[in-house]
């Protein structure tokens, strides 16, 4: 039996088409959607992938990662080009490359960034309806700025996690919040070590409250320390968010 | 019985949430979305919509006008939230008017603007899929332009003509074909007095052929002159195509 090597792929879906990242008794996945085109590659037989995290559905990619094993001698251009042509057309093979047989897209990765995108204007936009979250009220962008600074550093996000989460530590570390306002665009950008369940749509649910007036900014502190998902807004809705970028050290 | 009023709206549409926007027996359509939004508002009273022509599925509207009467004592802001509230998110009315009971949104229209977008990046980009045409090839631009040149004014567009379309008289004016290139992005701006089925898709599949050298700009000519279907080059898939504006006498 040939060698495996193991592949490090980075790869771009739009979420709307997808029940989510994770395979389902039901609906399409974009787990699935992936080992369906490496099965065909490799005559039938199942070929495992291994994604940096779920993304839940309606949640759309930049940049996620993925890592999978192939005993197949093609160049990285082939593999590229041939996955490429096996998949739907929302879900693409950004970038490919051979990496060491230890490398874990899930256990590896240093830093996720999330890109949040939502829209004020009065009249909804269809065309934006699966790709960003209409908030058609007036926002105050110091009072979510200023409620964003109280949620970077290490903290337990407990408040901030989904309340079904089975994980037990829930100490996370938030390196930034970016706040840009282009055109008629809110546009949040989180970076952090690691994200629990929901994270960044609890986070982007709660600032969206403190800038819509119903509630202070520094009622962040106050939530971070109650340590229930009680005490914090709204889940912000699915379409609005994008994992945009995984990185790995070295 | 109250006297009717009779109504123009604006509307948008994602085109690729729904199979066009004539009613037919399977299938999501504008029109059948429209008239069940009416009926709610009419106690379940049926209200037939004309629109300023019908769009295949996939193909969208940024300014599609329809008409509409009813009996209904209602402001035109009434009417605008009253319908959104009702109408799935794909689909929106972006303006309304009350109009004299002889406007009619197909008879009266004077000109139309079409939009085609297309995008060369090497790559296929998943959140454009049904948003713009990817056509990855080089595009001689000053040659589109030439050939776009010899397709304006008053011609029989038969060649540009799906041969199943049952219309008798196929001499239409294109007033402007305007060709901008942003980005990665070629959009072509097509405005006329009237256009036959697929004219559009069909001229701007035959100048992206004329674009990546697979004809010269000046074989126009001959496939106008032609009337022949066959001559022209491909239809252009339906996703990279807007109904723009549609415009009207006063």
């Amino acid at each position: 039996m040939a060698e495996l090597q193991r592949y490090k792929a980075v790869i771009s879906y739009d979420g709307s088409a997808f029940s989510g990242f994770q395979i389902q008794p039901n609906g399409r996945t974009i787990q699935a959607e992936l080992e369906k085109a490496l099965a065909k590659m490799h005559k039938s037989e199942i070929v495992k992938i291994v994604g940096s995290g779920r993304t839940d559905a309606g949640v759309h990619a930049k940049g996620q990662v993925i890592h999978f094993d192939s005993p197949l001698q093609i160049s990285v251009e082939q593999w590229k080009k041939g996955l490429n042509a096996l998949l739907s057309h929302e879900l693409v093979i950004m970038n490919l490359e051979k990496v060491a047989s230890n490398f874990h897209a899930r256990f590896d990765a240093t830093e996720k960034t999330y890109v949040y995108k939502v829209y004020t204007q009065k009249t909804r936009d269809p065309f934006r309806y699966h790709y960003a979250t209409h908030y058609p009220f007036s926002l105050n962008l110091d009072q979510i700025e200023l409620a964003a600074n109280y949620l970077v550093g290490t903290h337990d996000f407990t408040s901030f996690c989904s309340a079904k989460a089975e994980v037990l530590n829930k100490v996370r570390t938030v390196r930034e919040i970016k706040l840009e306002n282009m055109r008629d665009e809110l546009i949040f950008t989180i970076t952090g070590s690691g994200f629990l369940h929901n994270m960044v749509r609890i986070i982007v649910g709660t600032l969206l409250e403190v800038g819509s007036g119903k509630r202070n900014a520094s009622d962040i502190l106050g939530i971070l320390q109650g340590c229930d998902r009680q005490l914090a807004g709204k889940t912000a809705p699915p379409q609005g968010l994008y994992l945009w970028k995984v990185e790995y050290n070295g």
